[in-house]
């Protein structure tokens, strides 16, 4: 009882990846685009997976002491350019507001493109304290930057995102809390998305502008290219030092406080399509899945099949389980293909035939199976569906990221892997900067994460011949 | 047993009501500025009222069949001024970026004001037929409005909200869902604001830039005037002529749709204040109140104390009332003037002496009532203390409104009761310009609303003299 057909709405993966990522974003209802380059509509659909993602980690900040508040969008420049780093980072690529009703603005403004300075700004002035310590907050919001080359979802003008901003009394607490919230992201990809999330350390080339050490997520699509899915900071004292942010200690002495920041992005659903899809459109992990049962009625005017219809959705929707059914006059084969495209876990096909035999039919996106199940005990037997697959589909992935970690000697063995394989590269290599310049020159790969576990360190830099001290995965990214 | 003082930190309501205002904004927690004048910061206790009132909104939302999407924060001057009255009611506040990556914009952009033309330009995009519509969407985001006079969450250049943009076959479907989503509202401040939000059309001078009917709750403000706290518009179909919105009919003929929109904002936070509150700060109704009852241990070192405290903490929290225990090194005085400026609905003080009775003092923020409640049974009682506070709440300020709509027959005794005794004044008028021209000339008042409920209209019209046509409610207005 499979069913392999391909879905002729869109190309398929093997033919232009690219063009099947674009096209499942497109047929499958996630987004459209706006008349402003880079600047996409999140639809329904797309959105629904966003908030099935606010509401785990907002679960999980709360219970780990953090508070959401909401900053000002904009920046003034000359408060943006008071971290030198920072402003280097981002000056690039700001989109710049110069006038508020009609009249000039003599300081202009910089619509966020991140909120280090605002939420430093800010802590500056309520901290004075190490009774005001810690202060944990995080931000649900859009932020901006001008991006020459955008995608939807991967690369945009305008993202949505959470970024939270953590200022401590100490460097331990904060280097805690760093890497707390990488734990919670790789959570968040084990349990919600079903993606196993490859972590670590990023290399100073790669950290982010401002920090003294960057760790990350990084996911591997299905084309062997590695995303970079969210990113943790710690910041040592250097904004507070150029913001001043100092409390007084136990001992009376004035402190410049320890900081953090961290966020993921609507780029991780980019991450779900990438990871998950397959010729016949997106694949959605049932507990991220804004539809997780989707019910079609088969032949809609014979007796009974309505009304059994209906009774499977009252039951269900009982269990809190989310569910459809899609009463519309198209015929169940667009339905099949619809819901197949929208990545819908489970179907429930309810026709007279198999009603007459007492019988509906499930089908499980991800296997593609189908199976008669007795009507009467279906609707039970949904959650444990549901964690099954779930179940699978993360382990298939883990499978899928395992093959492709390889390890290599030289840069000859590292692009052959790069080009016939594809996924992460793992080689010992010398901290200094020219292995990374060499690989990106030479193999359009760049240094992912240093992994926390360095074993099968090797003597000599795989690149420069220089001693080796560490072991860096590399690949070609997103 | 009961406490009337004045908590010294805030300014009395009586001496300098607007001082007052600020004062708890401040001491409250709510905001703090930024460095950019209009655009505040939503401090946790701040944005945790907002996140209640999202949380109700989203629900009743869902339950009436709209979904959530995002539509891009700007909008390119082009676009904008495809509706004409649209773009001269928003053209002279708007901030506007034209450097994108240091380049200079061609087509500059718009920091969305209002995402009318976004969402129209999106429907003309996915609307062809009956069988797509309705259309009900919603999106929480924030807008900027370049405001000269910015007062914290009653006028900002920045503020979050929602806005509703729905899609119909029909004119009637279309004023259903006007009038539908302005019942929502009212029963927001009924449900959950203890607000009795005074309901009904906005006339000709007052009503949204681009709609055909504008509807509107109003609130009573402590000092008299009325605020505007939500609105919903019917837009016939005037936008959808502007932004070709058409779809092909039952009988297979091209019309255009008629649309809605609708929002509330996080001017609803000022109504919360300036409703409920009195000289020892904010007054939070329960239910919208991000901590329901706190927990002050008196002479936290005395045996008992603190496990007695962290016993109750733990029964409340298993009620899901949002709980919080103080166990800081403050005095149980500070605590005391804290939490009431927060406005805290609930305070058990756990004292060692009252403890060795089986006792607790519960004090209701409201009523500043304290009483002594057996410790074995405070938990089960605090439920029902919760439910009747919103009840009683409600009932003062339904009251409050009651005795201030005052029914005046000239332009001297309008100004008289707006001079003495403030709220709102009912005139029988005619549909003439000239009388709100008069009124806002002469009064500094404003057309707030035209009642649903006619009663009580005279031949006369109060101001002009001319036939009157209609009942209106005026008042001053922030």
């Amino acid at each position: 009882m499979e069913k392999q057909i391909k879905n002729d709405a869109i190309t398929a993966r093997d033919v232009d990846f690219a063009q099947w990522y674009t096209d499942v974003c497109r047929k499958a209802e996630l987004m459209d685009y706006s008349s402003t380059k880079g600047f996409i509509i999140y639809r329904p659909y797309g959105y629904a997976i966003w908030e099935r993602i606010q509401v785990y980690l907002n679960q999980r900040f709360a219970e780990t002491g953090h508070e959401n508040v909401y900053m000002p969008m904009v920046i003034p420049q000359s408060l943006f350019n008071k971290e030198k780093e920072h402003v280097e980072g981002f000056a690039p690529e700001v989109l710049l507001a110069t006038y508020g009703g009609k009249e000039k603005l003599e300081d202009p403004l910089i619509i966020r493109p991140t909120s280090e300075v605002l939420f430093c700004e800010h802590y500056s002035k309520i901290i004075s304290s190490y009774r005001d310590l810690p202060k944990k907050y995080n931000q649900w919001c859009s932020v901006v930057r001008w991006e020459k080359t955008t995608r939807p979802f991967l690369r945009g003008a305008e993202f949505l995102w959470q970024e939270g901003h953590t200022v401590h009394e100490t460097e331990e607490e904060a280097r805690v809390e760093t890497l707390g919230m990488l734990k919670i992201y790789e959570q968040l990809g084990t349990d919600l998305l079903a993606i196993p999330f490859m972590s670590g350390q990023k290399t100073e080339k790669e950290k982010f502008a401002g920090a003294e050490e960057t760790y990350a997520i990084e996911a591997l699509m299905h084309d062997g290219k590695s995303l970079q899915s969210g990113t943790t900071h710690y910041f040592g004292t250097g904004f507070a030092e150029a913001f001043n942010i100092r409390y007084q200690d136990r001992q009376n002495t004035l402190q410049y406080a320890h900081q953090t920041s961290w966020g993921v992005s609507t780029r991780l659903i980019g991450s779900l399509i990438m990871v998950h899809g397959d010729d016949n459109g997106l694949v959605l992990p049932p507990f991220v899945a804004p539809i997780q049962v989707v019910i079609v009625p088969i032949m809609m005017q014979k007796e009974g099949v309505l009304e059994a219809s209906e009774a499977l959705l009252e039951s269900i929707q009982k269990l809190g389980i989310r569910v459809k059914l899609d009463r519309s006059t198209q015929s169940p084969g667009w339905k099949f293909a619809e819901y197949e495209m929208k990545g819908v876990p489970l179907r429930i096909e309810v026709g007279p035939r198999d009603l007459a035999n007492g019988q509906v039919v499930l089908a499980l996106r991800d296997t593609k199976e189908k199976k008669m199940v007795p009507v009467a005990t279906v609707v039970e037997g949904l959650q444990a569906e549901l964690k099954a697959m779930h179940q699978r589909m993360l382990v298939a992935a883990q499978n899928h990221l395992e093959q492709h970690i390889t390890d290599a000697d030289s840069l000859d063995e590292l692009l052959d892997i790069l080009n016939h394989k594809g996924g992460y590269v793992r080689l010992s290599v010398s901290a200094s900067p020219d292995v990374e310049q060499i690989i990106k020159e030479k193999a359009q790969a760049t240094a992912r994460v240093i992994p926390f576990h360095q074993q099968g360190l090797k003597k000599t830099c795989a690149i420069t011949g220089e001693p080796a001290q560490r072991v860096v995965l590399f690949a070609r990214a997103y």
